[in-house]
């Protein structure tokens, strides 16, 4: 198969590499990914500036291209302009650290396969549940596992998996887990801090991981032990709350050509 | 009421002055908002660099913060540091262009609603749907019907409003409609040009809207001349899809212990 791999931890990533080598021997592999590190950049994309691309090459051979922008910029430019076919799936990751719970939105990474999603490729990101010595082996080879279903069950249209591995050896591993984004959150705070110049600056900390949930959520089942996959998609309408507004006579109240 | 203002085009933008001066008379305000144009950075939060906040003036009296950072940042930082009470109401925008379809998750204003949202506070995004000429006093003014709105029949826990506004004369806008996240996207391309060394980049290009949808789709309805209103939240989570893996036997036949 063809498959597009980035990431949002840059292109030299030990992450990317690890899926890259687990996945090569079998598959077409294009690796589109930011020239550096771009945790936490959400979904976005660059519109005020331009973007450059340089091919990266590792151990004297063609590794990918290296962009200047987000992951979901590179997602665009790799469908757009670099591939001359379009990819039969998407790989985002393996992001260092779980992405789980309210941190979907602010994730690089699962940007990538939402972008691949509505551009109508089956994605997938991939984390691992820890932030050091990472040891990205088995999620390497769990991702096949991943390519395997996107290929033969499919996705529905303009859906995304988001797979969270635990950071344990293979047997200690309690199984998969379909589960839905949770509502954890890390308990942040802002250390305020003075700089050489005696001005004042803040930095958000905050590693604790908050919240309580069902059984079912991302955040509860990965501290179980158990792998994650969320189905996502990039539709934020809360239908609950639709119909409830809906039933409200609110909207059509309103004096529109007389505003207070 | 105590009413945090913030948004994507910057602290400098016409669009937040004009939600300024039109809710001063009547509530407590605070500005935090980004120090320079912050579009399309989506739900992106700070975490590799420090922030610096800045007090603003205008016309000599003390106007808000700037703040080196992007608009959920600036919710974060209003909330935690800046603010001594917290907000009855966070505002973001006005934004100049609208916010429909897929467009929505690269949006700097709407993550300022929703990291409003799931840090519990009645969060509103609003946008003035042109991208020149922009006449911001009509979609002022109606915020104010959206605060009277938040305050009296509230939001469901974790959703935000995101609204838009036609740029029309009032008397020729045909109402409002609840309306759910269309799927309209822009039609990208990447346009390749040479810089002066030589060297090529990319830039990303595209204003045409392209898309069909139901009636009570926000871009469907905009097109209308309508008012939108789209409750939003922060859950990636797609519950059909959700359905339909866990009725799938793949996730349990997956061989932890010796994966390929």
């Amino acid at each position: 198969m063809i498959i597009l791999l980035t990431n949002d931890d840059g292109i030299h990533a030990p992450g990317l590499f690890a899926l890259y080598r687990a996945l090569k021997p079998d598959h077409e592999l294009y690796i589109v990914a930011p020239e550096s590190e771009m945790s936490a950049v959400g979904h976005a994309i660059t519109l005020t500036s331009p973007l450059r691309v340089q091919e990266v090459r590792k151990n004297g051979s063609f590794y990918g291209y290296a962009v200047t922008g987000t992951p979901a910029d590179c997602v665009k430019i790799a469908l757009q302009e670099l591939l001359d076919t379009p990819p039969d799936v998407i790989l985002s990751g393996i992001n260092l650290g779980a992405n789980v719970g309210v941190n979907l939105l602010y994730s690089g990474t699962v940007s990538a396969a939402t972008e691949g999603a509505f551009l109508g490729v089956p994605s997938a990101a991939i984390s691992l549940a820890t932030l050091k010595d990472p040891d990205f082996g088995f999620a390497a080879r769990f991702s096949k596992v991943i390519i395997r279903f996107l290929s033969t069950s499919g996705l529905s249209d303009g859906t995304a998996l988001n797979v969270n591995i635990p950071a344990l050896p293979p047997d200690e591993i309690r199984g998969v887990c379909i589960t839905r984004q949770g509502t954890a959150r890390f308990e942040e705070r802002f250390e305020t801090r003075t700089d050489p110049r005696g001005n004042m600056y803040y930095w958000l900390s905050g590693e604790k991981f908050v919240g309580e949930g069902r059984a079912d959520d991302d955040f509860i089942a990965l501290r179980q032990k158990k792998i994650t996959i969320t189905p996502i998609h990039y539709d934020l309408t809360c239908n609950r709350e639709l119909e409830r507004l809906k039933s409200l006579s609110f909207p059509l109240e309103i004096p529109l050509s007389h505003p207070k």
